[in-house]
């Protein structure tokens, strides 16, 4: 039985060699299952392109990437403390949630979804508002899939000494993010993304040194980062039952991905699927939501067509029937659907969904 | 490759088909994945003896069991309430330890590692202490696999008309519990306990009347009950990424239950290893923790032997290279060490692991 190709933000298409690695079960705190942990936390720094030894630790955190988002703030900022979020679609108003939730003091700087946060509005906003301890953004907003300029940005949180906190979600793994000029230091992504895992946990790469300050001051017994972290500094071993077969699944990703050549060699698999996707869906009349300049490869966001007899459920419902996952759209305002470039999907498998598109 | 056979709490040694059905890449809101949770929710409260008609529900929630746990305490409990905690071993420990986190009033009664709780001082202490509003105990505390008393509890609380916590994490699946009898609201276990399928998410059977009364109460957004079943309820999706694949073999899993005879097959072998597994170490010198009455057939604990020479890490190791996994005590006072009955263990499996314990 063949699935359903997934042109989603994640869960994704996967290999079957990372599949097949969960026809396995290991005991959680035995030898081969610690050490598979151990080469995953490895291979997390490298692929973030930074080591223990230049002082960035990697932790897991089970369940999926908003409970890795809500590890970091309801554990990093201290009684008060006060958070910057930038927001420009539905995941930087996630973090507002959470914030509100867990009573953390908080400023929320809004954008259109369709334009990445002002740098100068920052920049005023950090100099007049010397309160704000930390700051948050989103590098490649799901929503539309904007790429936010997290390099920028986190220029301007090291100018003003404020602790940056990246939700590299749906990006990690697919475009290179330069960890010390970028001056990050907490930055969240999960399983089931570009490193093409199935889903489970999520994962964080931290500054050691503002790991640290997380001591005791977690606001949840599960979602406690520096808790989890020193879990599994200890022994190697989860605090709580590890999703032991995803863990499976991702360590056999983690190859792959080396296999595929790194980020380099993935983001540019990904990048020729976003090409050939942009450039059939125009031929075919489809918009595209976001302006040139503000595109990423990972997702992309299409206009409703202007066509009256336009119906999202059937177009889903046909392309679903011929074996294509699309996505719907999550704008306030505007009426789009999202297709995904990312997952085990191929040139041939994009031309395939276009053809299809084609008929309908 | 054969893995070794996990006599633990869980993670546990699955059936190959259960972990075969994790060959597949769902969309997680494409129909058929919400068909499968459908299944799954619905199957939870057949295994549970219960259904929607006489008021029950379920809610599925990412992460490992104390993930669930944490979820029913930090949602269910309003401000003004007080939560009596009654403590035999390191898992009721971990709801006071929760109930602290998140600053909730309570009150820990703590007996012996092998006593259950005393039910005269629970009424004692319910009919002295009126602000109490909320009971929360463990069913098998797999610190020892002490089976409490958790219909007597339930009908304490029934009388004074306090809300009922269950942490059936280790029991669920393998007892039969009567909800209506034991006057549960609130139940709590996990993916890769006796249901026998693998880690990655834990589940709460529910009161309606009690759930309902958890809207906009929770502490977090990740582990807020009520929004997550109301998600589950809306549109059969989850609010957050669900991990895919352990659903999977979680709905194939119910069905192996099922063909086993339900829970009463399950335990039936279950109890079969067990009773092997305990006269066996009888006549290998080793003896149990627990007295009789309050041994139960999830988890066994044994005491070190009185050998000068037994050192546990090379018992553990020696069995673990012959392909036999078992678990490290947790007592906090006694030297022991735990076996595990449940999971895809059949007779032979315990009676090889008993050979290579006589022969080392």
């Amino acid at each position: 039985m063949s699935d359903k190709l997934l042109f989603t933000p994640g869960p994704l298409t996967t290999s079957i060699t990372i599949k097949e690695a969960m026809l396995r079960d290991l005991g959680s705190r035995d030898s081969e299952f610690i050490e598979k942990v151990n080469f995953i936390r490895n291979s997390l720094l490298q692929v973030a392109g930074v080591s223990k030894e230049a002082g960035y630790e990697s932790i897991i955190i089970q369940g999926s990437g908003t409970f890795g988002i809500e590890s970091v703030i309801s554990s990093c900022i201290p009684s008060g403390g006060h958070l910057l979020i930038l927001i420009n679609g539905v995941y930087g108003e996630r973090i507002a949630e959470m914030a509100k939730i867990h009573q953390i003091q908080h400023t929320c700087l809004r954008f259109f979804e369709d334009e990445v946060p002002d740098l100068e509005l920052i920049q005023k906003t950090l100099s007049e508002n010397r309160e704000i301890s930390h700051v948050a953004t989103i590098h490649c907003e799901t929503t539309t899939g904007i790429i936010n300029p997290i390099e920028e940005i986190g220029q301007i949180c090291a100018k003003y000494q404020k602790k940056y906190i990246v939700d590299a979600m749906s990006s990690f793994g697919a475009y290179n993010i330069d960890f010390a000029r970028c001056n990050i230091d907490f930055l969240i992504s999960s399983s089931n993304k570009c490193i093409e895992g199935v889903p489970g946990f999520s994962f964080v790469i931290a500054k050691k040194s503002s790991l640290l300050s997380c001591e005791n001051q977690a606001k949840t017994l599960s979602l406690d980062l520096f808790a989890q972290w020193k879990g599994l500094e200890n022994d190697g071993q989860f605090r709580f039952t590890p999703p032991t077969h995803s863990l499976l699944a991702f360590a056999q990703a983690l190859k792959e991905l080396e296999e595929e050549g790194g980020v380099e060699g993935r983001a540019s698999r990904y990048k020729k699927n976003y090409t050939l996707l942009s450039e059939g869906m125009k031929k075919l009349g489809f918009s595209e939501y976001l302006g040139e300049k503000n595109r990423g490869y990972i997702i992309t966001c299409f206009r409703y067509p202007n066509h009256p007899s336009f119906d999202f459920k059937t177009f889903y419902s046909a392309l679903s029937q011929k074996g294509f996952v699309i996505y719907p759209g999550k704008l306030s305002k505007v009426a789009c659907f999202r297709i995904g470039n990312i997952g085990r999907i191929q040139l041939n498998d994009i031309q395939n969904l276009l053809s299809h598109i084609s008929a309908l």
